[in-house]
């Protein structure tokens, strides 16, 4: 039975160079590459705010995949910005300067219908603003939600009150050591499996992602990529993926999950191959099926004889 | 049908310092761990050089495994050795001295039977030798090589040499962008395909390994450890994984090459279990099957319905 999903995260401006070319003031933030994503899975319900500054048209990728903008409220102020380069590697970003413009007054109000999505993620935002919104659903199903150093940093108190109220966590290599002050990674797991969720995703970069949960560990290679153009919102696509699958399918089962993390995978893969959300706004169904099958064909080897 | 396996490599002392622990002027060595790894699946022949100061029992555990030793020839001046020390992340080891010792003057001389060798590893030592090695063997089946930024960077017109005459390269991930002088993996590997060997193999510590071939990309994750002692050997026990199987089962196929790829992340897990070759030298085959399954269930997902 395939459910809508609920999005609450940032929608923003972002100014990205890379060594391949750079964008101004382009559309990004976390839930708008989330939604993007997951919009070839289910329906999807995006919920944040924007500034004075923010055009009808700044939303046209979004709406155009079918993504559901009743909750972008409009509010006093300029919208978020981020600004950050990446090196040739292109695995960690450099941010140059973040503003949080109308995201330091947001107070998100869910609509009625809302209250009652059975699939929630809550993208890297303010752990305050999780938790408001975690406070307005009546009866979620499965609830997951990402983070990022400046907040494990700065509201760690509030970030552990989203933590032991959602069911996983998809976070970045780096940041799940520094949440659980542990340099090793299956440690670090465990460590925050033990702060709430029972389901906890690293995510890698070129490296992959690996699931941690009740069921044991589940690794993936990243795609292999000639060209890696916009590194930028890789993590949100991937997080769509994964809970757009879930969304879709209902199943919570273990090869549901590892789907899941493929789909994740899939979509962060096809993300990082032009800037801003251009490669996702040609994205075809087809197209993420055969990545799936290349998957398969990246990681299959038979048993011992 | 299996067949011997010829490796030519240092013999070495090594003191390692990481966080959870020393070893002072221990056995190691690349042919060490590599030997002791590929013992598990065929017969040894290891070929390299000792000073005065190796006495017959510090080779006592090559000789346990029923590693050949014949080729291990005691010269004048000191054993090879190297210092080392790990942080927390345990990923990358900072060298602290090298000290070539014999290595400076060692010219190896096959005896015969070994010049009739079809399996041959190559192992990280100054390319001249591996040249000089590959000059004496008549007939190799299938040859592959390791190599370092210390070669890359002080002997490049020797290692390509060496590369242009070998079927694999077995690397590590900065220094096959190194060679290539290409920050991208997929490019760095085919630019490295180009200069000599068919296949090769990227070592990427605790994010896996992947191979690039003919056949297309292969990619496995490293097995997730809760605890990891002492990193150095992996990538040697990983060749001696690699190419012991390959040996063993004589079956150059795609499907021997990912089997073999799965076996050396198996041997490599293994040995960073305990510090130098303690892990190694209390393996049991039934260890090593019994991880190729975990290693199964870490990767194994459903097609999509």
């Amino acid at each position: 039975m395939t459910s809508p999903l609920l999005v609450v995260g940032s929608v923003a401006f972002d100014t990205v160079r890379t060594p391949f070319g750079s964008g101004e003031e382009v559309l990004g933030g976390s839930a708008t590459y989330f939604s993007m994503a997951a919009s070839f899975f289910t329906s999807v319900h995006l919920v944040a705010a924007v500034g004075e500054d923010f055009k009808d048209s700044d939303a046209a990728p979004l709406r155009e995949r079918g993504v559901d903008l009743a909750g972008l409220t409009r509010i006093p102020g300029r919208t978020f910005r981020w600004e950050g380069e990446y090196g040739y590697d292109l695995n960690t970003a450099k941010t140059l300067r973040t503003e949080l413009g109308v995201f330091a007054t947001f107070r998100p109000k869910l609509a009625e219908p809302l209250r009652e999505s059975a699939f929630v993620f809550l993208a890297n935002i303010d752990p305050e603003i999780q938790t408001e919104v975690l406070d307005q659903v009546t009866k979620p199903r499965f609830v997951a939600c990402d983070t990022m150093n400046f907040w494990i940093e700065g509201k760690l108190e509030a970030l552990r009150k989203t933590l032991s109220r959602v069911d996983a966590l998809l976070i970045n290599d780096a940041e799940a050591r520094q949440l659980a002050g542990e340099p090793n990674l299956v440690r670090a797991a465990a460590a925050i499996r033990r702060m709430g969720p029972s389901t906890v995703v690293v995510k890698r970069g070129e490296y992959g992602a690996i699931m941690f949960s009740e069921e044991g560990v589940f690794s993936v290679p990243a795609y292999p990529l000639e060209s890696v153009l916009d590194p930028t919102g890789a993590g949100d696509s991937f997080a769509g993926g994964f809970m757009g699958h879930l969304a879709r399918s209902g199943r919570l089962t273990v090869e549901g999950f590892r789907q899941a993390v493929v789909l994740g995978s899939v979509m962060a893969s096809l993300n990082v191959e032009d800037f801003s959300l251009r490669r996702l706004a040609r994205t075809r169904e087809d197209e993420i099926r055969a990545r799936y099958r290349d998957f398969q064909d990246l990681t299959g080897f038979a048993e011992l004889a």
